[in-house]
């Protein structure tokens, strides 16, 4: 199996650290380049960053000199470039990536709603990388080199939340209406400073800055479709879809859970058991294609009444499965359910790493 | 001031203690007689308790005799007696409490159905105590002897989900649609058991036995009127209003807090403003009163985008506040928010105190 | 009663919105005049400050007009003025403050170690405060000027330490060795950032910067003596006790937790009921003045197993008591307890004010 | 590879699921009979206990369908019983396992005071095994029937305790002054109840019933020797070591901490380097006989200051690792050091497993 040469843009951060977990005990990727701010580049990764995760990192990956943000050096060399940037850099520095041929896997929110960058949950809507792949193949076969791409992770409670949608539109037509309450882990705040403790021992904080916002439009271009010529997205548009969010910070480490309630478009609605049987039967496109990271199960349906639960639920199929219980009848729109996803796996890092995959099992890097 | 006699039933439990607590400092009760199981019945309370609150108790009530649950002895020289009983048990011994006519204010769920039963959040429809008042002047009128009779204090999750409802509703009628998400403290679930530490650490439990239930049906009956005669409640029926509820466990000690969405049945609805004003502006019937732990500000309408938290605003009032914030816009219904209560004042056995207070001032007791 | 003028440095800050609260509420004094950055310099205290005490701050406190922490405008009519400033601004304005001839209580760690300045924990060595008010009164009594002064509070995890040693010394002679592990609440380290979410959920820290040193050697200084001029302390030598530390932080937002054993010089050592009932009966000083703030019972003894604990106990006189128990014998030691505190009242901003009470009820402001 | 038949008793409760759990994964046992009490028997694994793991259990183990903790049925044909039992009911069900000539080893303290009954930390005193595989071969070589024992388990929080211990012993010779104050997980008390919410959140409890005199006591069996036969464990008198433990329970899932200090009986004592370099070149007999779980590193020292800490560092090697951390003089005994062990590996079944590693590999089972 050929292994591909993989980048970090934002190594020492709460993200990077996760991308290079993941990368470095992944038998597809090695890390060959990793990039932090001018304060840490020349030093080795170990005195760069402070390791904050709960597994240790091996020492080969501990020595890589870290090097600034640049495209230059041995990000040249790398097949694909994870990006864990903070928003206030990311455009700029990942821009030039792209522009310098380069393909890159971002977390960070700069390009989600650009029309034609896909923002890809890679177990809901792998087949919007294809807008991408029609790019690349383009140029190409004008005999033009590779050009360079970018590909949005989704916000974290947006991965949760849509996993579940996708084969209940799939199969029983348009959600019209949708609310979703979530309870998010700290850990998609990072750690520094991130969420204080005084903020979050004996509390909840009823609100995340711009969450709510981003849950309710990535939603629609995730679901929604794409142009005619295959070269933009068409989200789906607010008259054919309301979504309502109220975002909660909760005294969890990793795993959102959200509360969410649906309505179909098309009468009558599925029942209860129709909703669970759909859950329990799709196998996302990930799977089908054979990605080392992608889940067995996709979606986990729990029948215990009281799951799913964050520290119970979180690690099912390494945090790229999604959990939903509670499925029920709702007075107001059609369903009720409770939805649980591995925040910083299936809604972060984790996801890059699956695109990543699925760029490679397709060839395009 | 006249000091009125208390009892309390269930005196060694969560909601028992906090009672005791509550009295032990009210200017207008003294407590008369505890009850508890014929385990504890002969001994100090400070022998039969283990006393878990955060403020020690006087000497004088850690010294009197747990009697049991039998309306005899000191029990029936109270002018009120408060039931702390688990529901298994509480169901024979209020109805043996109200047959020797005693007045009883109970935070037990058995009666809280009864057609000619109040169920009340003091701070929201004390006017529901007139059923009773009207019961016990007719008795007396005819010249019979006062009779035993029995309120019931709502769930703690439905006292603070109402407490903005109702001056909305006064003043821009109906609401038809209603949902709410609740992240409840643990307080609410008592403590032998209650909840347990590996359930709540690091984790939700999104799902409380039967609480779904009695908040969407409280609230209509909260809400809704009386008949004629003025003797039975008329719940607001389901075909006038939806309610929806999804309730969770959260690792809070105390405070529950809850994201609502809601729309009124008349259009045009009002707006943001409309709504905070009149939520500022509402002063519950027990302030008018002058009860003594009636809230100085019924609904604390906080501006701050990440208010009300749990830790921080749970004790607005000594808990007899309900705080109120993020009051926005709903894309699907009319709007959001978020409410905050104190679940184990205005939610229990606070809620039982003040009732009594607005029994004492109508000279009901 | 006459009322006392205060100012607050660091107002903005943890320790400064604490100095804030107690005073809002307390009968000698009033606020004057409140300092803090530039940054906040010139807006009303309710517009510089992000507010996060579990109470609200009465309209006229919020008012205020903040001013920079220069010896100037309202400060120079204070009587007394608090320091919350962090130490790497403390040691230059505090000196400024002194320097105009104002009284200051400091938080900051800047001048504990000075010869000539008290380090003060109210309810243990308020004799200190001695050194200070001979200075004061000899200025006087030669026609000159009320000089200023700094008394400096103790680090919060000193003051818990040091409650019950002072009577146990007093009684049973000096103590010898003794060792404390500290398990630290967070709020001992402020909120912008303090310690971390991702640090403290399910964690804990064994580590608090520079903690263990200071509470080795505050301990010799506020258990030590003065000179014979009555000029400088002079602390316990190394060479007659030893003290040895651990400290962590712990999940817990109020109330430091130690667990200590000590040894006695003397032989043979009191008998475990002898600890118990030397705790109990201690009056301390500021109690005997009738200090307003000063506790009741200045040590609470607790028999129960399990307790102290810091839910449970930290408010015991409004936080100013401190609650010893499982006092048992050691079998390397003499005696092993464990001792709680609160860190934030009697170990940070309530100590100063109690500090400040003293002074008052000694006519030194 | 050969793969013995493992048997487990008390199945459904905290430490059985842990059991079965771990062997579930294991290449060289697996689960042939499940006991439970008699409520459960009958039923399928998974229709009886209420599985609280983090990770899913294969179908096969929860199709296993449980019996009653008697010698009899499957359980007589296993090589090796593991004893999740609490402590009430686990005398006579385990003395009539070995009566039946089993092989149990538990995790129940009721036989680990017996003097022929080994005290095992398996990465700690394996040796200890020696004396029931003599009385095996003995019998054995007699002609007799292999004869049924127990070893024990040793209480979780002695296991991270002695790991350091014991290869500073083996270096430096006896360490004769001990103290101990420990932070431990939630884990350890179970769940059905284990720790209370309300006991936890926002709090600690400085009292676990029993533990400290364990720890005492224990440390010196571990640590100490066995007589000239060969037949009796003499654990170290307590006039040569003394050890001071205290215990208490702090919000945290798994991990104990503990803030230990020593001090050896030689002169000069060693060097914190040396230590150092003693407890990172230590290899447990465990791992040289290459038990499949046994640790690659035993101990990890940590140079950070802030570390170990149980989320980050519980789970090095798998939770067989101990970490030590914070190595510095003591200025009361020799040396002072934060020791991390995972209470549910190292601490209580996974410990069992890892003994029953070394039975195997000394073909005593």
């Amino acid at each position: 199996m050929s292994v591909k040469k993989a980048g970090v843009l934002g190594a020492t951060g709460s993200v990077g650290q996760r991308f290079i977990l993941l990368l470095s005990k992944h038998p597809e990727f090695e890390i060959h380049a990793l990039g932090a701010s001018s304060r840490s580049a020349g030093k080795k990764y170990k005195d760069a960053a402070s390791w904050k995760q709960t597994e240790t990192l091996p020492e080969t990956e501990q020595d890589i000199v870290v090097q600034e943000c640049k495209p230059e050096g041995n990000f040249l060399e790398c097949d694909v470039v994870f990006s864990g940037l903070d928003a206030d850099v990311a455009g700029d520095i990942e821009k030039s990536f792209v522009e310098a041929g380069l393909a890159v896997v971002s977390n960070a929110k700069n390009y989600r709603r650009e029309k034609d960058v896909p923002l890809v949950v890679p177990i809901v809507n792998p087949e919007h990388i294809d807008v991408v792949e029609n790019k690349v193949k383009q140029a190409v076969s004008k005999g033009g080199k590779k050009p360079g791409f970018i590909i949005c992770i989704s916000n974290c409670s947006t991965a949760g939340l849509v996993a579940p949608l996708k084969p209940l539109v799939e199969k029983f037509g348009p959600i019209d209406a949708l609310t979703t309450t979530t309870l998010q882990a700290i850990s998609g705040a990072g750690f520094s400073p991130g969420v204080s403790g005084m903020d979050i021992l004996d509390n909840i904080v009823p609100y995340i800055s711009g969450e709510e916002d981003k849950l309710e439009w990535e939603t629609k271009k995730i679901l929604g479709g794409v142009n005619a010529e295959g070269t933009e997205f068409v989200p789906i548009p607010e008259s054919e879809m309301k979504v309502s969010a109220q975002c909660n910070r909760v005294p969890v480490i990793d795993g959102h859970t959200e509360c969410i309630s649906l309505r179909f478009a098309n009468r009558p609605a599925p029942s209860v058991e129709d909703v669970k049987q759909c859950l329990r039967e799709y196998e996302c496109a990930a799977s089908k294609l054979g990605c080392h990271s992608a889940p067995k199960q996709t979606i986990h349906v729990l029948d215990q009444p009281d799951r799913p639960q964050p520290r119970l639920d979180r690690d099912r199929d390494s945090g790229y499965g999604v959990s939903v219980g509670r499925i029920r009848e709702d007075s107001l729109l059609d369903f009720k359910m409770v939805v649980l996803s591995h925040n910083t796996i299936i809604g972060a890092a984790g996801a890059g790493i699956l695109i990543a995959e699925i760029l490679k099992a397709k060839n395009i890097i």
